[in-house]
C-alpha cells in the first residue's frame, strides 16, 4: 500500500458534537466560551429537524469551528466510551489560563488543571456532559472572535487537538500513516500524538489507548462527539483520497456530500472515530447571508420538507 | 429512532475474504469444497490488479456465494482479531457430516467437531489461515452445485452464518435492531445469534463477545475476512436504507457502487465488521458471459487501465 501524501489533509476543519438543549448549547458556546455564532442551520441527514449550529471566529474560518447537533428533543442519548472522540481541546494564549479558570468557575463549571505532552490544560464539561478542554498554546497565529464577550487577546484561537479513545492503537496507527497522511510526533503515558500537514495547533489528533474501556455509541446521541472534520485542499485531492482509502479496503467512504458550505466525505477509522475530509466552498458561509450578518438567521437544510417557520416551531427560537 | 423494516434486508448475498495465492484459493474452493467458479473478475477498487473470484452454485445465486481477493502478490498481510468477521459457516445436509470430515482430512485439513446453538459444526481453515466451518442443517432447500466433484446430495448449500468477533455487544445490538432489521433469536455462552428476513440458513449473523481480544485489521490483508454482503430487494429499498442509516448517524454509508453484477452500499458496523447491502442486477452473472460458461474466462474490472493479457500476466493464469 502506498501512503497518502500528507499534504492532502492540512488541518482541522470543524468538530461536530451531539449536545442537549439548543438554547443551552447556544448560550454555552456564545456567552461562556465567547465564540461567534457563524451559522444556524439544520442537520442535513434525515427528516427530523435537528439544529446544526456553527461557532467560530469572525469569518468562521477552518479550524476555528465547533459545531453541534442539539438533540434533546429527539430523546436519543449517547453513551461515552472507547471507539469515540472523547474530548476536544481549544487553543488559548498561555497568558489567558488564569482568566479562563476564573471565568469558567464563575459560570459554575468545575475546572481541573491537567498537563499532557508538556502542555497545560483546563478540563471542564459542556452542560450536556461532553468533555472540553482549553490548552495554553504559544505562537498560535489564528484570528479569534474579535467582538465577543471575551477580549480578543484572551480569546480561543480554534481547535488545538482532539482526543480519540481507542482500545487498540495498532490498526489506527496504520490508518493514520498510510491512509490519513499523519505523522506520529509524541507519546505521553497511554497517549499517542499525531499531527497533519505542517503540524501545530489545529492539526493534532491524540489517541488514548484504553484497552478495557467499553465502547461508546456511534449514533447522533446526546452527550457524545459525533465526528471530526479535516480540511482538504481541493476536490481533486478529495477524490484521490477517497480512491486511496477504498483501495486500502475502507470501502465505506461515503459519497461526496454537499453540506451547503463545504463538500465532505466520511469514513469510519479503526479507532472507532468517524473522520470527515472536507473542501470549503469558494463562498463558504457567505453563500446564503452576508459576512456582517453571519449566524443571525436560521438557514434551512435542503432535505427538510418544511418551511423555516415550521422548523423553528419544532426546534424553538434561539435567543441571543 | 425508527427501526428499519426487517424485510429490507432479506438474507446473505456473498462473503468476501482476502486470501493468499490465487491458484491455491481456486483449488481450495473448486476442488476441495467443490463449489462452482461462477465469476473470475478483479477487485473493483484501486489500480493494482487483484482477482475477485466468485464461487457458488450452478447459477451463482444469492447466499450461495463465497468470494475472495487473493492478495499474496500485494504483500499486504491481515491480522485476525476482534472487530472482524472471524469465520463463515457453510450449510451441508446432516447426513453429509461424516463424508466431509473424511474428505477434508484426506485433503490434509485439520478438522474439529464443535457444537454451537445446538448445531453440529466441522471447523477447519482455508490454506491461507481464514477460519471456515461446515454446519449440519436440515431443511435447507437451496440448490447446490450439481456438476462438481461432490455429489449434489452431500454438497454445500450456501452460507449458513457468519460469526463476528466483537469486544462490545451493546452498540452492535442497537445497530442490528434499529439499523439492519435483525432479530435476536438465540444465545449460547458468549455467542449472540441474529437473523434477517424470514430467518433460517443463509440469514444468520452470530456475534462472539470477546472483550479482551485485540482488534484485527480492516485492510484488504491476506488471511482475513473483508466484509459480508446482504441482499436487499430493490434499489428503492437500498436508497431508503442508506438514508435511514445516515439519519441514525452512520454517515459513512458509501455511495451506491456498481459492482458489475450487483449494486452495493457499504457501512462499518459498531461490531467493527463491514456490511454491504446489495441489489442483484436483473441479468446478474450472465451480463458478460452465457449461463453455460459462467466463471470460465476472466472478466476485466472497469477501473483497471490494462488489457486482459496484461492483467493475467500480472496475476497469473488460473488452471482448472
Amino acid at each position: 500500500m502506498s501512503a497518502t501524501p500528507g499534504s492532502f489533509i492540512t488541518r482541522h476543519h470543524h468538530i461536530t458534537i451531539a449536545t442537549g438543549g439548543a438554547q443551552q448549547d447556544y448560550d454555552f458556546h456564545t456567552k461562556v466560551l465567547g465564540l461567534k455564532s457563524v451559522k444556524k442551520t439544520a442537520f442535513y441527514d434525515g427528516e427530523a429537524p435537528i439544529y446544526h449550529l456553527y461557532y467560530g471566529n469572525d469569518a468562521g474560518e477552518e479550524s476555528s469551528l465547533v459545531t453541534t447537533f442539539p438533540v434533546a428533543h429527539t430523546g436519543v442519548k449517547g453513551r461515552k466510551g472507547s471507539g469515540q472522540i472523547s474530548y476536544v481541546s481549544l487553543s488559548i494564549p498561555p497568558a489567558a489560563l488564569d482568566f479562563w479558570r476564573e471565568r469558567l468557575t464563575t459560570h459554575g463549571f468545575k475546572v481541573t488543571d491537567t498537563e499532557r505532552f508538556g502542555e497545560r490544560y483546563l478540563d471542564f464539561q459542556h452542560p450536556c456532559g461532553v468533555d472540553y478542554s482549553l490548552v495554553a498554546v504559544a505562537d498560535d497565529a489564528r484570528k479569534p472572535h474579535s467582538k465577543g464577550p471575551v477580549p480578543a487577546e484572551l480569546m480561543i484561537r480554534g481547535t488545538h487537538s482532539i482526543c480519540v479513545s481507542t482500545r487498540d492503537a495498532e490498526p489506527m496507527e496504520e490508518f493514520m500513516q498510510l491512509g490519513w497522511g499523519g505523522t506520529r510526533v509524541a507519546e505521553d503515558r497511554n497517549l499517542l500524538r499525531y499531527q497533519l500537514g505542517k503540524g501545530g495547533s489545529g492539526t493534532i489528533i491524540d489517541f488514548e489507548v484504553e484497552p478495557s474501556r467499553k465502547a461508546g455509541t456511534w449514533i447522533v446521541g446526546e452527550g457524545t462527539v459525533h465526528h471530526m472534520a479535516f480540511q482538504v485542499g481541493s476536490h481533486a485531492e478529495q477524490d484521490q483520497l477517497k480512491l486511496h482509502l477504498e483501495a486500502m479496503g475502507y470501502t465505506d467512504v461515503s459519497d461526496v456530500k454537499n453540506r451547503g458550505y463545504f463538500d465532505s466525505i466520511y469514513v469510519r477509522t479503526p479507532s472507532g472515530a468517524m473522520f470527515e475530509a472536507t473542501v470549503t466552498h469558494d463562498d463558504g458561509f457567505t453563500c446564503d447571508e452576508p459576512r456582517d450578518k453571519l449566524g443571525l438567521e436560521v438557514m434551512l437544510a435542503p432535505q427538510l420538507k418544511m418551511s423555516r417557520e415550521e422548523m423553528l416551531a419544532q426546534l424553538g427560537y434561539l435567543k441571543d
